[in-house]
């Protein structure tokens, strides 16, 4: 870390598949900018030229590909080439980062839905990650039966997740659920069931809120949020 | 497993990159299917088509492509697709099994020579492959100097580990060496450097020894091995 730079913060937003990640985290980093924020929005798996290979392998083709643990090692060998060559540099430059899923993620489908349980995944992850963690999780919170259906209707080749069906994206909602509660300090649970412009607005009143409460006070450059927020 | 079959020997041919590998794992299957032996011929990084997805991420472009435990997490998750979908159903249908690598170029490459400890390798191991071992591991053996020169002329794009250069398979080298010589019941120490036609000699009359010396009697079926060689 350069000691004469404030590190920059880190946010996650997870959900399972068709919960409104993309859009939410795109509103989110529009939001940040405007407070003259230097953001930068990636994206997991991925977010490096290898990790974006890896996702390649991860998200296409059948369901039986691989199986749970290859599918966590995989994770885990992309999430190491997006911290080291994309996060990691970007947050000891100041730079503040938003990443559409991270190691929630990995608890909630590996380890909950796949069923490889908890203390496998933060077995790898202490290896991989060591105690380096979002300073906020935002969990976007959606009937997994209205989730499938909007990704059904979204299409594209990168299906493979949605192909293990209902029972499984539940098994993901309640990890997320859980771990979102579980942490209440780092991780705000959103409602996204409403139309996405009142998600957005729900989901910056309580960015909004958490920064001005939990974040200390010498995180955040002077002057960079609204008054009445701090 | 099932129990009215008895399960098949599993061989690794383990070496540095130009050690002759793939022609001497050629001799030994040859071999031990003229003693009428089911044997099946496979290669790590690779196996199964999962597998050989990852080959392609970690033999071919820039040495600085992954980082050593990136490497790691992506040769475990090909060696559990081997396993799971090769390895395992073979061994357990009765079939042998020779794997041109296996685990111990793990620890030769990432352990030793990448710097990241046989302590993390085995915890990794443990976790994707459990007790699982092969039941003899050949170690070729050739000055790396000469091993790499060889590598040079033969070509191709699956040069990665290569361009770590030659202080590099020096570490890979003496990483071999020492696992071979620190389980001297399951490694086979082969010298390299004789011409071809020598050296395959040499391994079919120390695997034919072991065969007789090593392995419980009743894993191989009766009157497959010559009687000089029991």
């Amino acid at each position: 870390m350069n000691e004469a730079r404030q590190r920059g913060c880190f946010i996650a937003v997870e959900g399972i598949d068709g919960a409104g990640k993309s859009g939410q985290s795109r509103a989110l980093v529009t939001w940040l900018r405007s407070l003259r924020l230097d953001v930068l929005h990636t994206r997991e798996p991925g977010g490096s030229p290898g990790a974006e290979e890896i996702r390649q392998l991860l998200v296409t083709g059948e369901a039986a590909r691989w199986d749970t643990l290859s599918e966590l090692l995989l994770v885990y060998a992309a999430r190491r080439s997006h911290l080291t060559q994309t996060i990691w540099p970007a947050l000891e430059a100041g730079r503040w980062v938003v990443s559409d899923r991270f190691a929630d993620s990995s608890r909630a489908f590996q380890g909950v839905a796949g069923g490889l349980g908890l203390e496998v995944v933060e077995q790898v992850h202490a290896l991989v990650v060591g105690d380096f963690a979002p300073d906020l999780t935002i969990v976007l919170d959606l009937d997994p039966a209205v989730a499938l259906a909007r990704t059904v209707r979204r299409g594209g080749s990168e299906d493979r997740f949605e192909k293990k069906g209902l029972a499984y994206q539940t098994r993901v909602h309640e990890g997320f659920r859980a771990l979102a509660l579980r942490s209440p300090d780092t991780h705000l649970l959103i409602d996204a069931t409403p139309p996405v412009e009142i998600v957005s607005a729900a989901l910056l009143s309580a960015v909004a809120q958490w920064l001005a409460l939990r974040l200390p006070k010498d995180r955040l450059p002077k002057d960079r949020l609204p008054k009445d927020s701090r």
